[in-house]
C-alpha cells in the first residue's frame, strides 16, 4: 500500500468534530485513506510532499452541478430564463451525444479539480460518459441520469428515460469506488406525480441517493401549487420522495410555510447555489433560517451556463456574503459555517466517508499555497480560506490518496487535449443549434 | 521615447465609444501613451511582448478603497459593525504611524496590481506614505488624506486635520503623473456641517476631486436626518459639496426620495462596493436604477477589512450578480455595463485620461491569459472577463506604459520583502491593540 507523507504544513484545517486547525502538522496517507494527522509523523513514505507554506483543507464537495454544461459557458448571459433556454441552451442540447457530454465533462472536471473540488453531485444526460471521465481524471462523483416528463436527449419518453436511468444505477452500483450512482428526476414542475412517486420508490429499492431541483423560483411555486394543490416541498413529500431516501434538493430558494420543518425532519440536503440563484434572478435562499433550524445545507455551483464557473472557493465567499447583505446582519453565515457547507455537511448527507481530515477518512485533500498577497498577513486560516483565498492558490489535490493536481497542474490527463476536444464539441453543437460564438469567428 | 509592441493578441477589449472588441490585434505603446491599436502594426519597437492567447483590457479602476487596511485582513469577520470597529480596528489604528501605513499600502498595491488594477481611489491617513509606495510600485492613485470631526490618527483635531489634508493636496498637486491628490472628509455623520462646507470650498479652490462616504447604511440615514433635518445626499448638497466639484460618493446604498436625480444632475460618481456592502450588512445599492437614470457608477473593493480582498475581477462578477438576485430580473446590470463601471465610467468621472485602449490614452493596460479551463470554450470575451476570468489570469500590467506585473510577477519591487514588512507592521499593531492573530501564535 503506497504511503504519502505531506510534511510541515503551515496548518491543517481538519473539519473534525471540534473544527480544530492544527499548526505545523503532517498528514500521512496510506492507500486511499488518511492514516495519521499530527506533528512530526515518522518518515518512510513512498512519496514525501513539502507542505511548508501550505494549508491543507478537506477536498471541497460541489453539491449540485451539470458538469458538461461548461460547453455552453458564456454563450448567453443577462437574459431571461425562457430566452436563455429556448433560444440558446435547448437548441444546442438537442444535438448532444455521449461524445459531446464526455468532452464537456472532462473540461468541467479539469476546472473543478484545479479549483479544489474533489466530489461533485451531477444531474445530466449520458452520465456513463461522465462516470468514465471522472474515473479517468480521478474525481469523486454522485451521478444521476436525469429525466423530465417528456424524456431526455437520450430517451425521448419520460418513463423510458426513467428505465434507462435505473439501468444506469444498476450498471454503476458498487462498480467503482469513485462513482456513486443516483436517481435524478428533474423537478416537480417538469416530472408528473406518478413518475416522481416511482422515482422515490426506485431510489429506496436501489438504495441510492435521489437528486432533484426544488422550489427554485416563484413561478415554480405558483405552477406546482396550481397544478397539484400543494406547494413544491409538500407536493414531493406527499409522493414519498423523502421516505427512507437520501435526497439532495437543489436550490430551495422559496420554501413555503412549514416546509423548513419538513426539510429538517426528513434530513434533506439543500444544495445552495448562490451564484446561479442570483444570475437567474431566483433570489436568495433563506440559508440563515436553514442553519438556525438545523437543516442540512451544502454548496453548489450549478452548471457553468448559470455561473459561469465551477469554483467552490468563489461560491464559499459569495455564500458568506449575500445573506449578510439580504438580512442586514453581518453576523449570519460565518466563514466556519460556509466551510462546513462545502465539506462535512454534504459529505455526511451523501453518506460519503470524506469531508474532514481525520484518520480513517478517504484521502480527499487539497493543499493551498499561502504566498499570494491576499493571504497576508496570515491572521486567520479559516477566514482566509473563505474570504481571501483565490481558487488558483490550490497546488495539490488528492482524491482517494491519488494526486489529480500537482503544483497547480492536472496530472491525470493532458489539459491541452481536454480544452481542444471541448471546444470542438461546443462548436459542433453551436453550429447545429444556430448559436453564435467568438470561437467560430462570429 | 520607448516603444513597446504587444503583438498578436487574441482580442483587444477597447472600451472605446463603440465598445469594440478587436480580434487578432496589436497595441503599440510610445512612452506613457497608446500610439496605435490594430492588426499587423509595424515593428521596430524596443520591446515586443507576445500577445498570443491573451486578451487586453483597459487597466481596472478601483473607485474606493483604504489600501493600507490589508494589515487588518481577516483579524475580524462576521461581527456587527460596532464590535468590529471598537474592539478590533480602532484599537489597532490608534497606533498607526507612517511606517505601518507604508507597509500596508505596499501589500495592497501589490495585490491590486497582481489582480489587474491600475488606478485606485483611496481615503486613509498618512497618504504621503501611500503616494510614495504608489510611485515606487508603479500604480496610479487618487489619494485623500481623510479626516473625521475629531481628527485623524495623524492630527487629533478635525479642523487641524483638514489643514493637514489641504497641505497634502498642495504638496502633491502636479508633482507626479501617477498621483492625483484629493480631499476626503469621512462622512456626513462623522464630520460636522461647517467642516464639510469648508471642505467643499477647498476642493473647488484647489481644483481637486472630493471623496466621501455617503448613505452607506440605514443608521446613517436616520442619524443625519435626525441631526440636520435633511437626508444625507440633500444634506451634503445643501452644504455645497457638489457645487463645481468632482465628487466620488462611496456606497450610496440608501438614496432617499429624489436623491437619485440630484446625484445624476451633479454628475456624482457613485463608488459601488458590493462586497463590502454585503459583508457589513448595509444591503444592495440600487444600481439598476442608477444605470437607468444615467447616474455615473464606478466599482470599488473598499478596504481589505470588509472584503477581504482588493480583487476587481471578483468585484465585477459580484456586481453583475447581486442586482439580478435582488430585483429578480436576470437582465439587469449586464457584463458590458459592469466592465464600463470598472473602466471608462470612473476614469471619465475622475478626469483621468485612462479607461479605454485607444490612441492618445495613457497606456494603462492589462493582459489576461485565456488558457485556463474557465476561459474555455472561448465563446465570448466580455462575458468571460466578467463572469469567468479569475484575477490570477492577469499576466502583464502596464501603468503609464511601464510594466508593473510581468508574467504574473511584480517587477517593480521584491514581493517577499513587501509581505515580510507588512506582517511585521501588522504584528506590531496587533500587539499594541491587544488583538489576536494566527501569525502571533495565538
Amino acid at each position: 500500500m503506497e504511503r504519502v507523507l505531506i510534511k510541515g504544513l503551515t496548518a491543517v484545517v481538519t473539519q473534525d468534530e471540534k473544527r480544530r486547525v492544527l499548526r505545523d502538522a503532517d498528514i500521512l496517507i496510506e492507500g486511499s485513506k488518511i492514516a495519521a494527522v499530527g506533528r512530526d509523523l515518522p518518515g518512510g513514505a513512498d512519496m514525501v510532499i513539502d507542505g511548508r507554506g501550505k494549508v491543507a483543507i478537506p477536498g471541497l464537495v460541489n453539491a449540485h452541478t451539470h458538469i458538461p454544461m461548461t460547453l455552453f459557458r458564456g454563450v448567453a448571459d443577462d437574459l431571461d430564463l425562457m430566452t436563455w433556454l429556448q433560444e440558446k441552451i435547448w437548441p444546442m442540447e438537442a444535438h448532444l451525444t455521449a461524445e459531446e457530454v464526455a468532452a464537456g465533462a472532462a473540461l468541467g472536471i479539469y476546472e473543478a479539480l484545479r479549483t479544489g473540488t474533489t466530489t461533485f453531485a451531477d444531474m445530466y444526460f449520458f452520465e456513463d460518459a461522465i462516470a468514465e471521465e471522472a474515473i479517468r481524471l480521478n474525481i469523486r462523483a454522485v451521478l444521476a441520469e436525469s429525466y423530465i416528463g417528456f424524456g431526455s436527449p437520450v430517451v425521448r419518453d419520460g418513463w423510458k428515460a426513467f428505465e434507462y436511468a435505473k439501468e444506469f444505477v444498476k450498471r454503476w452500483k458498487g462498480r467503482h469506488e469513485l462513482i456513486t450512482p443516483s436517481l435524478g428526476p428533474h423537478a416537480p414542475y417538469s416530472v408528473e406525480p406518478d413518475l416522481l412517486g416511482a422515482s422515490a420508490e426506485a431510489a429506496r429499492e436501489l438504495e441510492v441517493p435521489l437528486q432533484i431541483h426544488l422550489a427554485e423560483d416563484r413561478s415554480e411555486v405558483d405552477k406546482v401549487t396550481r397544478d397539484y394543490g400543494k406547494t413544491p416541498v409538500r407536493h414531493v413529500e406527499s409522493l414519498g420522495l423523502f421516505e427512507g431516501n437520501r435526497v439532495i434538493a437543489a436550490h430551495v430558494v422559496h420554501p413555503q410555510d412549514g416546509e423548513i420543518q419538513i426539510l429538517k425532519e426528513r434530513r434533506v440536503l439543500i444544495a445552495h447555489n448562490p451564484i446561479s440563484n442570483m444570475k437567474c434572478g431566483a433570489g436568495f435562499a433563506p440559508v440563515p433560517d436553514y442553519l438556525k433550524e438545523g437543516v442540512l445545507v451544502g454548496l453548489g455551483t450549478d452548471g457553468a451556463g448559470s455561473n459561469n464557473c465551477l469554483d467552490m472557493f468563489e461560491t464559499m465567499k459569495v455564500a458568506a456574503l449575500i445573506h449578510k447583505g439580504y438580512t442586514g446582519d453581518p453576523k449570519v453565515v460565518s466563514a466556519q459555517e460556509v466551510l462546513d457547507m462545502a465539506t462535512v455537511l454534504p459529505a455526511r448527507a451523501l453518506g460519503l466517508n470524506v469531508g474532514s481530515i481525520e484518520p480513517g477518512k478517504l484521502a480527499d485533500i487539497v493543499l493551498v499555497a499561502t504566498e499570494s498577497p491576499w493571504w497576508r498577513p496570515l491572521h486567520s486560516i479559516v477566514s482566509h480560506i473563505v474570504y481571501a483565498a483565490r481558487s488558483t492558490d490550490v497546488t495539490h489535490v488528492f482524491v482517494g490518496g491519488k494526486l489529480s493536481i500537482e503544483d497547480g497542474r492536472l496530472v491525470t490527463a493532458d489539459p491541452g487535449e481536454i480544452v481542444k476536444r471541448a471546444e470542438e464539441a461546443a462548436l459542433r453543437l453551436m453550429e447545429k443549434g444556430g448559436v453564435e460564438s467568438f470561437l467560430s469567428g462570429s
